[in-house]
């Protein structure tokens, strides 16, 4: 079933006050380390690096009443700052989230915010340690992540791809833009579609993916936020290769071909330029690793190609 | 001089595109480990531990074009979240900024921003590391900083304050709220009142202060955000002692009688309520560190006093 929209009644932020609005998002979201100037992590483990990443949403850019929940608002944010994280081959251990709301919010959007947040770092066996509530117009949501990434081995970057590797991908591409434009046709979503939808709600990624790339020998790495082309031409540009995609590899699967039926749409647009998936995609010399699957390979000629042509769509989220 | 006031010149966010943006933003606060899907930071030192905090500043809440710079939002944002790695004694090393703004808005703001916090960061002898940009409809300034905590030897926390030590603090207390009270009364500001200003645009805190003082045997730490009364309850409240303030250690100096005087208003108000200075407080067993003076003492009984009154203000910051 799908749910959106946002809860309007009980005690708002104002009637609170910041104490108790602070009380109950700690409620939602509990961490020993949470509640003073700062929070104090666990002793890293020997010779591993921190790494760190931020990702802001905001009401009405990136989310709406009419298209998600409070509650899949904080389990996105908190999930496209781990899929950054994981990204580098490193593995999220806090984070931390900022909102600013109107004072006349109900606590109970802010509790499901929390509450998401702290769901989401929970998957990846790491807490919410620390926030800050502010009023302001619309509602922003920031969430910062920290994670660490052990050993020598360097992590995975946008200019580690070289030529002869192959191209990997971990889970679907299109299905998060294909579930926003359903919500936003205003069309009955056929039941079988529902996985478009939850996948733009809460993007799916398995923790510990890019943790588990960079064991096997990954080593360029990005998650897809802005759109497939997009997102892999950072990669070509930055390793200063070309990437050779392979149509089949990628064709849009069943679910996709219907929505796009449904909405008129070609679902390949999703596909290439949708973005927000928030699945991870790379190179790496050998066989791809457990979870992932080969989608192309890295030439020397610059450039993102598909089935040797240049691809036609460009594209993908700009933010301004 | 006082400056306040946003650019509104030049080309627009809109007009540049989001990696244009980025790209003028990188600029403006380089740093080495920035551009990747995270930002990956130096091996930390054996036996340390990472400190996390997360700040966010909206545009008609904290900050306002009457009051201050882009600039000095910058610097303000990225300084009250090393004050706090700094209050839990601990030594900032990364800062990631997350900015939201209108599209229409002048790329020169969001270089301001960039430059200021990234100085401010300088200052620390850290760097951003990372960020995000997106569109929204006010100006949204999110800042988290990474600190990193040496030794065995326990962090700074609100909880740690016994009876029999010492009350420490470190900078001036009620500066920045009268310096907010002089730019919002419209008066002309007598030149020798211009330190008030410049600490409400931007707080001072020298650098370390709170590693010192730990190293120096603190005990109990906050920073001065949301007004030292209410600050210091934190501190009674989380250890369960009373704290007894000496009213000589704190009276309102020259400066703030004289802006006392020229907006009718009684400048003890902003000492023990206005917030936003920055400075610490704290507790120690023996005597105040280097920067730090003495203000009073910690007691068994509930509550904080000044010369054994019962505080008769409250005041302070509340977000709603």
């Amino acid at each position: 079933m799908i749910e959106t929209g946002f809860p309007t009644g009980g005690p708002t932020l104002r009637e609170l006050g910041e104490r108790e609005v602070i009380n109950r998002i700690r409620a939602q979201a509990p961490s020993t380390v949470n509640g003073d100037d700062a929070a104090v992590l666990a002793p890293a483990a020997p010779n591993s690096r921190v790494v760190a990443a931020t990702d802001m949403s905001v009401e009405g850019i990136h989310f709406s009443a009419d298209t998600t929940t409070p509650y899949c608002v904080g389990r996105k944010v908190a999930l496209q700052n781990f899929a950054d994280i994981e990204a580098m081959g490193a593995r999220p251990i806090a984070a931390l989230m900022a909102v600013s709301a109107h004072p006349d919010t109900a606590v109970r959007v802010m509790e499901d915010i929390a509450r998401g947040a702290g769901d989401m770092a929970a998957q990846y066996a790491c807490e919410l340690v620390g926030g800050d509530v502010t009023s302001g117009e619309r509602l922003v949501v920031s969430v910062s992540a920290i994670g660490t990434l052990g050993g020598n081995r360097p992590p995975l970057t946008l200019g580690a791809a070289r030529p002869g590797h192959r191209v990997i991908a971990h889970g679907q591409f299109g299905y998060s833009a294909a579930g926003l434009a359903l919500l936003q046709a205003g069309v009955k979503i056929p039941e079988e579609l529902e996985p478009l939808v939850a996948a733009h709600q809460v993007p799916q990624l398995t923790p510990g993916s890019g943790v588990v790339a960079r064991a096997a020998g990954a080593c360029a790495m990005t998650d897809n936020s802005d759109g497939l082309i997009r997102d892999i031409s950072q990669i070509a540009d930055a390793s200063d290769v070309g990437i050779e995609l392979a149509s089949n590899a990628l064709a849009p699967d069943a679910l996709l071909v219907q929505a796009g039926s449904l909405l008129g749409v070609d679902p390949w647009e999703w596909v290439l330029g949708g973005g927000e998936d928030h699945t991870l995609v790379g190179t790496i010399e050998g066989s791809a690793p457990v979870g992932f699957r080969s989608i192309g390979t890295v030439s020397k000629k610059p450039g993102v190609r598909i089935d040797g042509s240049a691809s036609s769509t460009d594209a993908g989220w700009e933010s301004f």
